[in-house]
Parts: structure tokens; C-alpha cells; sequence
């Protein structure tokens, strides 16, 4: 009698998931791959979305498609809410059970507001889709709200016209360079107030933007977001935030926008295995002390490679290369063949854009800046887009943006009748007496 | 002293108050356009974001962005409440005041449920994008949650494979078609269910369907859906709705997903006139009786042209040509000009697209199907979209959709986290016990 398959349950489609469940595609084993959202979400180009620049489409692509031909794996569309590590099975929010021979972690990581939670909802990070169009429409919004006041009283519509990004790493500077740049968009497009007066603020509490960047990195990547009008302030932590008004190491800030880029946290698989803290350390094998065969890969993992001092950063290059290592040692397992790797990163460098012709890149000691480090890391998102269809529309979004100037999604889809959004209203109403 | 410019209010920028607006681009007049939405959208390819074929970004535009080099045009972003015409002056929900010599109203239509409001709740309509989205969403998430159901009890998951359509005229039809397309495209995606026995069912209340063309393309129409798996029933009203669950003058249908589609009503702007009932009947200048600085245009007005019988339909060319009209004549006041024409509708027919090289049209006369209808359905579509960019992502995107029979837009997009669509979640939780 032949042997049942083994059964492989992979928990996240992100780079991690979906890279091991491609690379198990000719294994046999049965995979179950089980994520919240219906769709693999390419998350370096979220900030674009949220700014206007791109659409949803362009940067996601339904996790079902990606795997529609590979007849091992069935995609589950839920939410895993424990794990029964005694009886080898996954638990989801609808009460259903998926045992598994092998189980692969690639949950990904959320904002962490270093205790302030009540932060999260005057100043919103950007992890999902539904994240960056919020913000896209708190972003325009603004815009709109700072029109209204403008026609009676410009002075006060300036707070409405300042944007606090917190935190200087490559996601904080995208956005603000891009919130900038469509700033400089709307020029022509509104009567009373003057969209080139915008103040984009980035605040880092370290010394450096950029800080995991060579310092000559760092200190161009400031010159460039300095020439499209963002203000830095390095040396500056956020000590309170609530609605208009951001209070600092430095003076306080009256804006109606923050936007959160500073501290990102493991998922809550630790909590799934019962250890304490945050992300889950693995070892050269990429599995957790005590689990055998359990793998724990992507952003929520913390792996320390041989003679380093530092875990792997949490990017897209180190899960992608971790879900194919475990992909890649399941498949052996499964056809009987010996499999004694250790997971070793090839790491290709690191780059960040600031706008159009500005980016920086750190390509294994080249470093590159200007058009050229902006052309690369067009090249290299591109690349890691999945689905054709997605790499052909964003290279035209791109070129259309390029030719034009212009940002191709300014949309507000939330329905504003009756009332629009409340905030706006309110502030809007009171300002009317 | 120079006379100061005449004050024109439009409210709403759909069809009707775009076209005025850019009519009197080089008019001495002061503009005011004023819409609840930032952007102008258009409407009839809205079914088209619902059942995941295109982006929100390719059939909506900015207005400001569309009117941005028009200089005697101010664009607000707000909500009318009520018109003062005894002081001309137009009442916006954030309490501010907009004075008119000349006021357009193309504030466009609703939907009507003949007074079951409570049905809006379980068979929402398609307005806004905000609706198509969100419609999407329900489609998209029916087929998961049959996955789920399926892998235990495969006929439990029958009423969420499927959908009921209410209303048969081009909206329903277009719908319908559009769903059938996308079930078929789903087939090899899931691994329990079966996307191909999805049902869809549109139901009619009239003897036809689109009644409002000629009986031989309507015959074509209901064998092109038939082709595609529609089960079409004419002659049967829809007497309630409550969730799972469609009660007709026939039998009763067991589903998840109801669409709406079968009735529309006037927006409220004949309440801002003091006017009873829905339209606001126009004369042949496009003006109510009694009131000769107010023009109300589009699917707001009812208007009969000369020896008709019935009035001119709620479609895009008929506000177009209604909003140029009136952009011209207040073109002509504001110069002194002598303006004596009436409104004449100058009609080019009408189509409605069932789906892959399935369409019926009839160009005063001349009734075209088939594959050379669909091809002009196309054509139409694109000519009346606004903005270079939009034209040439929606004809990308439907060759990318003809050559891989995909739908481009699968996307869930609201945060599955913590629970999902409490329904999706109460039915699984419910199911699991």
C-alpha cells in the first residue's frame, strides 16, 4: 500500500509561504497554504500605493492564481489562531483543524508603537493594502480639507498641509520623499491653497536616516530629500502624538497627518509555540529549539548567521532565499533523497529610492546614487514583482508618471455622502462658526 | 468699473456638470463645481471593478486634475444639503454658503428598492466605487467561504456558488454576464468546489430582457447569457429578500449573494426645490417652471422632448449633451451673445456588452451582435472615458483579460485580521460546530 503524502502546512503567502510552496511544486507531499488575505502582497511598493502612484492591482495578485497549476497545494483563505504542537495540527479562526507532517511559519511582522499603542490610530503604519488606501485617503483628504479652511482663513489651513513621517528607514524615507513629489503635483490643482507650501517632515530618533546604510549612503539620502523640501530632523524621538499635534525631543508640530514608519514587530507565531518575546529564533536549519519539524522563516524569524553579530533584516531578498532553503530541504525529505545544507544569505546588497531620479544602493560595497541607483532599484522591484501582468502595468505607471509628472491614483474611494469622513466634518463644522 | 464675473454653481461632476463645466471654459464667469467625491467616475463600467476585470484608478479621474488648467474653475469637495433660491445661494454639510447667479444641478440618480428599503442592506446596488469594491468583495469572498464549507459538506457550499441578479436592463445584464465570465475563470483555482456549477440567476419582472431595446436584440441578448451559464427568468418580480435567501413570484432561491440592479431613482435635488416626487421636470431649455436661473440635467431631470412620449433615458450621452448645452448658452449670456436654441437630444443609440464577444447594439436603426457589437461596445466605452491614461490602461487590461481569460483584479481587499467579514465568519463558525 503506497505511503500517505506528507503533509506540509504553510502558514503566510508572502515571499516566505509562497517561495517554499513553489519550490514543492514536483515533491510529493499534499501542502495546505493557509493567509488571512486572499492575495500575495508586494509590500516594498506598498508606500506607492498610499501615495497615489500605483493601484492596488499592480502590487498584489491573488495567492490562488500564483498556484492554480500546482495540483499539491490547496490555498485556505483564513486566520490560524494556534497551533497544537502535541497533535501536529494548525488551528483557524473557523474552527477548523489542518494536521501536518512539517509546518512552515512565514508569518510576517506588524508596527510595533514601543508600548504606545493609543499612537496606532492617530498615526497609522502601512503593512496591507487596506492600510495604504486609508492613507491615500487621510493623504488627499488633507489636501481637500486644507482648500475649504484656505478660502477663509490660510493660516489655518497649514496643519493640514504638514505630514510627520516617523522613522528614517527606507519605508519612512520613501514616503515622505513620495508625499513630497505629490505634493509638487497638485500644484495647478486647487485656488486657495498653495500645495508647494506642503511641510513633509521625517523625524528619526537616531543619528543617521537610513541607519543600517553606509554613512556616505545616509548623508546623500538626506541631501536628496532635503532638495524635494522634506524637512529632516535626525536626533528627534516622538514623545506623544494626538490628533493635530505631534510633541517631540524637540518642539512640538501641529499636523493633521502622521504617518508611522518606526518599529515593526514579529507576528504573534512566538505566542503559537509558547515562548516569550517577539520574533522566533531559529537556527542554521531555520527551526525553532525543540520542533523538529517545525520552520520559521521571514520577517517573524530571528536568525543569526554563523560570525555575524546581528539577525538577517527583515526584507523581502532574505525571506524569499529562507522559503526556498526550507522548500527546497522538505522536497528532498519527501523523495528520500539526503539533504544536510544549512541556510547561508546571499546577500545582494540593500538600496532605498527617495524620487524620481534619487535613490541609493549599496549593491555588496558599489554603491550607487542618483538616476543610475534609481534606475536599479526600479529594476530589481520590478523583478520581484510577481505575475507579468503586474511587472508590465508598473513599469507603465512608472513611465507614465515619469513623462507626465503626475500621480496616476489619486482616488478617494470612501463614500464621503453624508458626511464624509467624520473628522473632517467635525473640523470642517467648527470651523464654519 | 468693471462688472464682476456671473457666479455659476455646478453641483455634481459626473457626465452632465464635467461637460458644462469645460464648456464654459472661456466664458467670463466664476465657476464653482462642487462633489461629494474628489473624482468623476464612470459609471458604466463600474460593473467591471465589481467583478474584477478593472481597477477603481482606470475608470474614475481627479476633477481637479481633469479641470486643473481651466482657470475660472474652483473645485470643492463637499456635500450639498439645500438650496436657498430665494437668496441664490447654494448649503453645503460643512456649513458653508456658495452665492450663484446660475446654478447647474447634475447631481445623477440613486437606487431605488419601491420602498424596501431593508433590502438595500443584503442586495446593494452599484453608484459609487466605493459600492463596486465592496461588491467585489462579496463575490470574491462567497467562492472561499464555499471552499471552506465544501471540504466537509460540498451541497452546504451550493448557496454561496450562487448569485442572483435583480433588474435586466443593461446594469443586470452586464453583471451577470460579468460573473458568469468570472465564475468560469475560478475554474482552476479552488480544489473543493467547483467554479464551473456556479449559478447565476438573473431575475426579470418584465417580459424581456433589456426591455428598452428592440425584441430582436433582447432575444439575443437572453441566448448570449444563456450561452454563458446565466439562467435568465423574465416575468419574475422579486417579493423579498432576507439573507441566503431570494423569495420571487416563482420558486425560491437559495443564496448568498444578491446584486441589485432593478430600479433607480432621482438624487434630491427636486427636495431642494421644494418639488415633490423624484425627477425634476425640465423644460426645453433644461429648466424647472419657475425658476430661470436654476438648470437641473442628467438622470436628476426628467425631460420629454418634443412630440415624445416618454422621457429621454439616464444615460451618459444624454447628460453629456444636456450639460454642453447648458455650459453653452450661459457660454453665450455671459458674453452678451444672443442664445435662442432649445434642447435638442441628438441619440446614437444604445448597447449592452453580455460578455466575451457577446453584445447587442442598435445605432438608430441599425442593429449589430456578436463580435463586431461587442468590438463597438468597446469602442464606445473608451471614447467616452476621460483621460488619455485611463483609455490606454483599460485597453490593456482588456487584452490582457482577452488573450488569458483572467480576471486583473481578484482582490479582497478589506483586512481579513481578527475574524474577516463577521459573516463569512458567523456561517463557518456555525458550519463547524
Amino acid at each position: 500500500m503506497a505511503e500517505p503524502l506528507r503533509k506540509i502546512v504553510i502558514v503566510g503567502a508572502g515571499f516566505g509561504g509562497l517561495s517554499a510552496a513553489q519550490k514543492l511544486a514536483n515533491a510529493p507531499v499534499q501542502i495546505t497554504l493557509i493567509d488571512r488575505q486572499n492575495h500575495h502582497l508586494f509590500q516594498p511598493l506598498l508606500y506607492q500605493v498610499a501615495t497615489a502612484a500605483l493601484t492596488p492591482a499592480d502590487i498584489a495578485v491573488p495567492i490562488r492564481q500564483v498556484l492554480r497549476r500546482q495540483k499539491n497545494v490547496e490555498v485556505v483563505m483564513d486566520d490560524v489562531t494556534g497551533i497544537d504542537t502535541a497533535n501536529q495540527q494548525v488551528q483557524t479562526e473557523t474552527g477548523q483543524a489542518f494536521p501536518y507532517d512539517a509546518l512552515i511559519l512565514a508569518t510576517g511582522a506588524r508596527h510595533s508603537y514601543f508600548g504606545k499603542d493609543d499612537w496606532a490610530h492617530h498615526a497609522p503604519g502601512l503593512k496591507t493594502l487596506e492600510d495604504a488606501y486609508g492613507l491615500r485617503e487621510k493623504i488627499l483628504t488633507a489636501f481637500e480639507t486644507a482648500e475649504i479652511i484656505a478660502r477663509d482663513d490660510p493660516k489655518k489651513a497649514q496643519s493640514y498641509q504638514t505630514f510627520v513621517v516617523v522613522g528614517a528607514g527606507p519605508t519612512g524615507v520613501e514616503m515622505a520623499g513620495a508625499i513630497a513629489e505629490l505634493a509638487q503635483s497638485l500644484a495647478r490643482d486647487f485656488r486657495h491653497i498653495e500645495p508647494r507650501q506642503t511641510r513633509v517632515i521625517l523625524l528619526e530618533g537616531g543619528a543617521h536616516v537610513l541607519p543600517s546604510f553606509a554613512e556616505r549612503l545616509s548623508a546623500r539620502a538626506k541631501r536628496d530629500l532635503e532638495s524635494l523640501g522634506v524637512e529632516v530632523r535626525t536626533g528627534t524621538m516622538v514623545t506623544d502624538i494626538s490628533p493635530g499635534r505631534v510633541v517631540t525631543s524637540r518642539d512640538p508640530i501641529a499636523c493633521e497627518t502622521v504617518l508611522w514608519a518606526a518599529g515593526v514587530q514579529a507576528s504573534r507565531a512566538a505566542q503559537w509555540l509558547g515562548l516569550d518575546g517577539g520574533h522566533v529564533p531559529v537556527d542554521a536549519t531555520l527551526r525553532p529549539e525543540g520542533h523538529k519539524d517545525i520552520y520559521v522563516i521571514g520577517d517573524t524569524a530571528r536568525h543569526v548567521p554563523d560570525g555575524a553579530t546581528h539577525p538577517l533584516p527583515g526584507i523581502a531578498p532574505v525571506a524569499k532565499q529562507m522559503g526556498q532553503y526550507v522548500g527546497h530541504r522538505l522536497s528532498a525529505e519527501a523523495k528520500g533523497v539526503p539533504f544536510s545544507k544549512t541556510f547561508r544569505y546571499r546577500d545582494a546588497g540593500m538600496m532605498a529610492t527617495i524620487g524620481r531620479n534619487r535613490a541609493v544602493a549599496d549593491l555588496m560595497g558599489l554603491k550607487v546614487t542618483g538616476f543610475v541607483g534609481w534606475l536599479l532599484w526600479g529594476a530589481a522591484h520590478v523583478y520581484f514583482l510577481i505575475g507579468f501582468k503586474n511587472r508590465l502595468f508598473v513599469i507603465l505607471s512608472w513611465l507614465w508618471a515619469y513623462i507626465t509628472w503626475q500621480r496616476g491614483v489619486r482616488l478617494i474611494l470612501r463614500d464621503q455622502t453624508g458626511g464624509g469622513t467624520s473628522s473632517r466634518r467635525d473640523a470642517l463644522r467648527s470651523f464654519g462658526q
